[in-house]
């Protein structure tokens, strides 16, 4: 099915067309040709010098910048004229590191709510939609932008398809599969960050064929490689890693961290957790040259960046932090599209770029009054303005959760070995970073290990929501999940694979849970004492929803106040965000990249129960 | 033939080598294989973050750099320890735009003699080999590294090929040969300057569908496109210059110009002539972020790299108008590899470069004691140690001066129309950078129009030297040339075609001093009152010659000695670098690009006679 029917020419890039844009271009320039609207601002930065100028004109041609100047010098024709003679113009900013899906969004309403918050182009980590979709991804992002979206997408397929050898369906991207994505696209500009540390490094790991593969294809293609190096905090560990080609870090938590990988190269992507202590820190060591730094809101939620604001907020956490605001932008604009390599396009306000422009009120204190994108204003303080194309998006997007059966407590049972009254039970914690598993002595009543809330003892299942026959693997969790009886919590967002998770206190109110998201094709499903008490819809690939970000919120509200009814169990964990009451954070807690160890996925070949070390792959039983 | 026998597999840039290579950096990196070589350093300069650290050590593998650290703190096993307690290492310079072609040295004699000036990596602005081979040209540029040489050679093929549509022979690239170069290496960056302006804005010009041709298939393979904006220095032309997807310019010659440039996005890349002028504006102005400007020698010859050092010495020329080193350093080392897209290989001290090192003992006055490339010591204050293959350049590159008869002195003659004691003729000077040619009245003697000495009135003319037949154009110029009688100067660097150029006092000397010059395969030849003076010998692509730069330079001091020797007429003109005195620079005075407008080409099918104007297409008699 071809989505798209009405493409404009100059939506996308590419080489041909981008030469046409551009002889069109200069001759607007020169001013031969009509130009389309010229923005009169009271101030412009330029972000490649990182200086003001007064009194400035944009001139537009299309969706793109023709010409910047003084006001009034340019000498062409211009069709209509706009005056905003009190604020400040700076670039379009850009995410250098997004997943998309972690706002719960789809393109085009993601569109809707970032562009009033200045971004204006996204480079999306492509490795949620892809595991489950991978053959349909640069479709699914492209989709909203060929039908008129100003949001600039430029997808990175996922390094992560799978995340590790141990897991599977949905896609599976190799070096083929890569070399296909950067022929298909001058929008795909690399490789998502690369996080399977092991795979990288050990040449017997099951991924190695595969990630080095992806890595050759992108070198191949002049593409950049993404990194992530969670808790690679040791010199040979960062050394490796910068010398493995991979060329970025979001994952940076300590200030020593994150001087280390930007002395070693790694192009530094700051999210606001850590952000005012490391940018305090770097201040205070005197850094001068902040060119190798961006900021990234990873996987912001939408009702976060309702509350917050996209990457703007980061800008705003690091200017309190005592950053220059123009260094600040220049964070969120030149530095992402320089290292991203797209600097013709996007990041700066220089003609060939598109139009897009962030007009600020107070530039001190971030404060968007406008939005421009594409050659045209798109919002009014918050309120966006633009085009939101309406996608019907199609059963390859909205029929992801392949369960074809009704899920049952039973499939959540362990049983005992005959004759047991206790068993051995291995036990992690959510964000478990440590080599081992712990092992406790579990009861064992009606023939099957039990859970034991006394110690915080609960049970995590995985559902394969890939092969239609729903296989589930279980074990016990530590420290998270519903003490409240008869309670269940389950999601379809389970990064990076995106299985079914679902914790709780009873097997059957887990199966109620479960079965709740298959019937609404994903999301969230809450059983409280029995009771389905409440339901967020995902139904795009399980991961996002069709809806206007507010509506999205709403219900994502329901959910956190009926989850304030449940008794959650609560103890902290080497992961830093991880907090007491409704554990929305469950949805990362099913992470296998480094520095994970002890993991649950779906069942497999490799490991039949998923209990298995992603480091090592050594595998082990649940319950002995 | 195929030139390299024994090609290493890890001196060339290739995406799957690639991966092996870093494959075992990341394990020579962790420890669990052993490292090549050690260099302690008393302190390091970090160009990402612009900072030094104290006792350091840099850790090689092969040719690439495996680890950098705190002295002591790598666990890996090392072969050899190299200690520098006193010296101060900083990344290998890189020469973002240099014709090799104006060293007039083969690539493995341009490594000995660049080399010890710090410079490891160049972008070759490859337009002059290739107008004389276009077919052999990456293969040129290739064949000393294949060897073993220690420069790295990322050649851009040029757009300039033929520089315009006026020119023939040797070359001609559009966008089909550059998608092939493309596809050939990933050390081919992009496109190299696009100059000719007139054929860029104006889509009537000839080369308008040959040049964007080139330009879209860089793009396509997400390559850089290098500009050449001289003498572009007003509002519309740099705006449109820059929309046309042009990234650099290295022509700048006005502080005025360059921040009209830099604020436009071009890529700033700075010659010696103005820099002292330019960089005290930019610091007067204040300018904090100079990540958008590099350092370039462009066409220095190796006589004067000689004299003064390589980009080392443009270095010395910005610190001593007042830029911090640690930024003159950024200018040659990071800021050009990022903008071309080269930071995985070279740019910087970090894991997965090159082993590239300039070891300084005085960082103030950029005072080079060794430089290392390719993680081994290559040379001692000016004392090359590296190796240098002994390549015995094929017929391909050795016999290109196809001129297969004798050059006459009728072949010079201007004939005057029947009856006539005077005739008109078009005379323009060196550097013509006006859009009107001047009218002379010229006597007729032996029914040919005759030069006018009183008048400073010689003549100049091109010679063929691709299609065998030796086919001239001659024409009159006032304000160079000799005075002196039977006295001529001919030389096959003609910038950008390099056909073969010849001023005289008489036509006898003219073809005197052309047939020297074929029968040794091009170079320079000196006729002193009827006699032969001075040679000197470019048997290399009739630009280039096969040995020692110290070698080339002792038979160019043997010309200088004798061209002083010789009254040479001089009148300035709008370039300011046009000099008294041995018209050496008459080399680029053949240059047809922007902003020339009435040139002399060799005989064309649109111009018999060679006299056109370049940015119209019209045509003129040279006398009448």
């Amino acid at each position: 099915m071809d989505l798209a029917q009405d493409i404009a020419d100059d939506l996308m890039i590419d080489a041909a067309q981008e030469v046409r844009i551009r002889q069109d271009l200069v001759l607007t320039a020169l001013g031969h040709r009509p130009a389309d609207r010229a923005l009169r601002v009271g101030r412009l930065l330029d972000v490649h010098s990182r200086t003001w100028s007064e009194d400035q004109e944009i001139v537009f041609k299309g969706r793109r910048i023709a010409w910047v100047g003084p006001a009034g010098s340019y000498r062409g024709e211009v069709r209509e004229r706009v005056q905003r003679p009190d604020l400040a113009a700076v670039p379009g900013f850009g995410e250098v590191h997004k997943h998309i899906e972690s706002s719960h969004l789809t393109p085009e309403w993601e569109a809707a709510l970032v562009l009033p918050r200045g971004n204006t182009w996204t480079c999306e980590a492509s490795h949620e939609f892809s595991n489950v979709n991978g053959a349909r991804n640069l479709e699914f992002w492209f989709e909203a932008r060929r039908r008129g979206s100003p949001l600039k997408i430029f997808p990175q397929p996922g390094s992560a398809v799978p995340p590790t050898a141990y897991e599977w369906g949905g896609g599976w991207y190799g070096g083929a599969e890569q070399a296909s994505f950067m022929r298909e696209s001058l929008m795909v500009t690399g490789l998502d960050e690369v996080m399977d540390w092991p795979a990288v490094w050990n040449p017997d790991n099951p991924s190695y064929e595969r990630l080095w593969g992806m890595i050759g294809a992108t070198f191949a293609a002049r593409g950049v490689v993404e990194g992530h190096a969670s808790g690679l905090r040791e010199l040979p560990e960062i050394n490796a890693f910068a010398a493995a080609g991979l060329a970025s870090d979001h994952e940076v938590q300590t200030p020593e961290e994150t001087w280390d990988k930007l002395t070693r190269g790694l192009f530094i992507e700051l999210r606001i957790y850590a952000m005012p202590e490391i940018i305090g820190w770097l201040l205070k060591k005197g850094l001068q040259d902040w060119s190798q730094i961006a900021f990234t809101t990873d996987d912001r939620s939408a009702s976060h960046t309702l509350a917050l604001g996209a990457s703007d907020h980061n800008a705003r956490v690091a200017i309190e932090a005592g950053l220059a605001p123009e260094i600040a932008i220049q964070c969120l604009t030149i530095n992402p599209a320089r290292h991203m390599r797209l600097t013709p396009f996007v990041g700066s306000l220089a003609p060939g770029r598109f139009g897009d422009v962030v007009l600020l009120s107070d530039v001190g204190k971030l404060e968007i009054a406008e939005v421009w994108a594409d050659g045209a204003q798109v919002s009014e303080g918050t309120r966006y303005l633009g085009d939101v194309p309406r996608i019907a998006w199609p059963d390859w997007a909205t029929q992801t959760i392949n369960i074809k059966r009704e899920i049952k407590a039973e499939d959540f049972a362990l049983p005992a070995a005959p004759g047991r009254t206790t068993m051995q039970a291995a036990v992690i914690r959510p964000f478990h970073w440590h080599p081992e598993f712990y092992t406790f002595e579990l009861a064992v009543r009606d023939g099957a290990v039990q859970r034991d809330e006394s110690q915080a003892i609960t049970k995590f299942a995985i559902v394969d929501r890939f092969s239609g026959d729903g296989l589930v693997s279980k074990m016990f969790w530590k420290g998270c999940g519903p003490r409240t009886p008869e309670t269940a919590l389950a999601c379809s967002v389970a990064h990076d694979k995106h299985n079914i998770w679902a914790v709780g206190s009873s097997d059957a109110a887990m199966a109620k849970a479960v079965n709740a998201l298959v019937a609404q094709q994903g999301g969230w499903a809450l059983v409280r004492e029995g009771e389905l008490a409440a339901t967020v819809r995902f139904e795009v690939g399980g991961l996002m929803s069709c809806r206007r970000a507010e509506a999205l919120d709403a219900e994502m509200q329901a959910l956190y106040a009926e989850g304030r009814k449940v008794d959650w169990m609560y103890e902290p964990t080497f992961r830093p965000r991880w907090y007491p009451g409704f554990p929305e954070r469950l949805m990362f807690a099913t992470l296998t990249c480094a520095p994970w160890s002890w993991v649950l996925v779906a069942p497999c070949e490799q490991a039949p129960q998923g209990f298995i070390n992603v480091q090592t792959g050594k595998t082990h039983p649940v319950v002995w």
